[in-house]
């Protein structure tokens, strides 16, 4: 008999049918034999619908206040979810974030964890009950409402399953698992069994969204397993764990990670000299802009062009704020390019592999594509390309790694 | 400085135009120097939207959980009016009920409270903050989360100026005051300055909706003045206290209650042996339903009549219990009456003062208005009359116990 945390997320409690269904889906699971504790997010809609409230009072509404009205979201359906396993005979209990207590730190709206009494729930638990806990809040210790930000249930989910030492913490999204690439760019991208905290960190800050960021560096410290699944499909969907010995045959790549979010920023013509670098990127990150892939050639002549790139939404104002930079350090002028595309091989393989990244840029020249920066780290080569290459570049990429998907047969 | 609680209900915080109205009529409270405790219900409709909300998962609701889904109306609102007060300069913090802690018994749905904790609160006010407070709410010794039952919010408000030891609570409804009488039928109905707890008391269990019984009764019992206002006008309102001394001239009557709820029951020639009132009322009662007035007149030829009044709501249901019960006991026949009003003169002056009931016969004889039943306590008179004849019986009484307001003439 294995103790599993469940996650479901808004969409999947989004409405009174839904909640029926993920009652039946627990009550299944639970005759099955394992015990069970089950995290929920706010009704979708219902946690924006709440801070629009409070917007019509303010528009930077006091942060202890906000999330007192913001934490009631997942009050509602924790009750709701109990209510329909007792209907279903399921014996069930729902427990806000301060009743757990999922303590945490004071920094409403965007608070962190610092420690989960287990003992209530082990209690319920060792009664039959199925718990029901309220995602994304917890309480500080002055006893004050708190949220953990967007996305947060998630990582109330990994830390309950740290905390009580769950055998599982399975994920239910609207996918059935992590891809090797987003198979509406390539219809042969498969379902990953298998993946490593890494390889999901990578793909995640890459722009897969198939989960929070934190819930999985949560997970990685704490050695959760975390399964990523579809809420009303059934299927094994993806694991993610620390263990990446386990398979003799590490596939050299897991993944093919792209974003379009993005836009690059070029100062050319800078002095050569000792913390410059600093003094350009100094100003940018106190605009609060913040900085993705940063590129630095060796110079030629005294002077040398620094790239780097910022999220699309943010390139005008980080021009400007380049612009004075260039004219403070007499750099010779400030470019910039918004219609570029990043994509990133990501693979734990790859770190006992030589000649990983030539091959990336091989298949790229094989189709005509021209790399306009390149970043690596252990486990990851990413390139930026024109924008309107994107679809082709993942496409080769996915083929050269071998990651495509026997043609018509599923598994 | 007074320390004050004000409870503000459902219509008064029913959209953000109004918290922002009461948060300006807080303000310019707290900037007069008095100490402010403010509790609220929830907006207007949304406990009855979460309670259906509930109902579509189960016609019967988990009541525990009910209460963790009905408790988020107020923590919304509380959370509004500390942003909003806030906005306008002046310090504030919410408090659910379990943060405050008002500690309850079990009984999920009608908890009752036991024990406040004003720790929090005196701290906060010492600080110069107004203390928002959810009303209804509070949390059993197991940190369930517990409802008070409908209009509970008034009962809060008491409980914790009785705790504070607080030397007012307001409590500001849609009215500008305790009446005489309901001034859509007497247009000269006077708005009363002061009236008793017991005063109040049988003016709320006779119809008078201005105050939950609950409250009146907590307020009498810690000696908690208690004030009717209007949330948005301005106006002394109306003093309820324990202190019927105070004033030399006692009036006689303060005020005249009705009530067209109710529907009348007779059984004929009921044997007159002991213990035939419970064999009567017991199964009524076991039905769950509530009696009003009893009256039983003596016996002639070893049989007598019983009659009774029960909520019309309930009298079909009344009605087929009644006749199972004659059947048994071998009674002649039950028939009854759903066109029938109560109405009562109410008044802690009546005590010493005899007469009073014979002029309330007397003022009714003289419109031709036949009595059906009477039942008088300590402090009221009430009689039972065709339901055609209401108006015109309110209307003799109010002249005749001489409460009628000066003509054209404002307090």
């Amino acid at each position: 008999m294995a103790l599993i945390v469940q996650k479901f997320g808004g969409t999947s409690v989004g409405s009174i049918e839904r909640i029926e269904q993920v009652a039946d889906k627990v009550k299944k699971h639970r005759e099955a034999g394992d015990d069970l504790v089950v995290v929920l997010s706010a009704m979708s809609g219902e946690t924006n619908r709440l801070i629009d409230l409070a917007k019509q009072i303010s528009d930077q509404p006091v942060p202890r206040e906000l999330d007192v009205i913001v934490s009631t979201g997942e009050q509602v359906t924790i009750a709701l979810l109990a209510m329909a396993l007792i209907k279903r005979g399921v014996p069930a209990v729902s427990y806000t974030g301060n009743q757990v207590r999922i303590l945490t730190d004071s920094a409403h709206n965007k608070a962190r964890i610092l420690q989960i009494d287990d003992q209530k729930i082990r209690a319920d638990l060792k009664q039959g009950r199925v718990v029901v806990v309220a995602g994304f809040q917890g309480v500080d210790e002055h006893g004050n409402i708190t949220t953990l930000g967007r996305g947060g249930s998630d990582t109330t989910g990994v830390a309950l399953a740290a905390a009580l030492k769950a055998d599982e913490c399975q994920i239910y999204t609207d996918v059935d698992g992590v891809y090797t690439t987003d198979p509406r760019v390539v219809p042969q991208a498969r379902r990953l069994e298998k993946i490593t905290f890494e390889e999901m960190l990578e793909m995640a800050s890459l722009g897969s969204k198939v989960l929070q960021i934190r819930s999985v560096e949560f997970a990685g410290k704490y050695n959760v397993p975390l399964r990523v699944l579809h809420s009303f499909k059934e299927g094994p969907g993806t694991l993610i764990t620390i263990d990446e010995e386990e398979s003799m045959e590490q596939p050299i790549i897991s993944g093919i990670a792209f974003n379009r979010d993005e836009a690059k920023l070029t100062i050319r013509g800078v002095p050569d000299t000792p913390g410059v670098a600093f003094k350009i990127l100094g100003p940018i990150s106190a605009s609060n802009i913040e900085v993705d892939m940063i590129v630095q050639n060796v110079a030629h002549d005294n002077t040398t062009d620094f790239t780097f790139t910022v999220h699309r939404n943010e390139y005008e104002k980080a021009q400007s704020v380049l612009e004075n930079t260039a004219r403070e350090i007499g750099a010779r002028e400030v470019i910039g390019d918004t219609k570029i595309a990043k994509v990133s091989i990501v693979g734990v393989g790859m770190r006992s592999h030589a000649g990983v990244a030539s091959r990336m840029f091989e298949a790229l020249a094989k189709e005509g594509i021209n790399i306009q920066m390149i970043s690596t780290s252990e486990i990851k080569v990413s390139v930026v390309i024109e924008e309107k290459y994107l679809e082709l570049a993942v496409r080769a990429l996915h083929t050269a790694f071998e990651l495509d998907a026997p043609a018509r047969q599923s598994e």
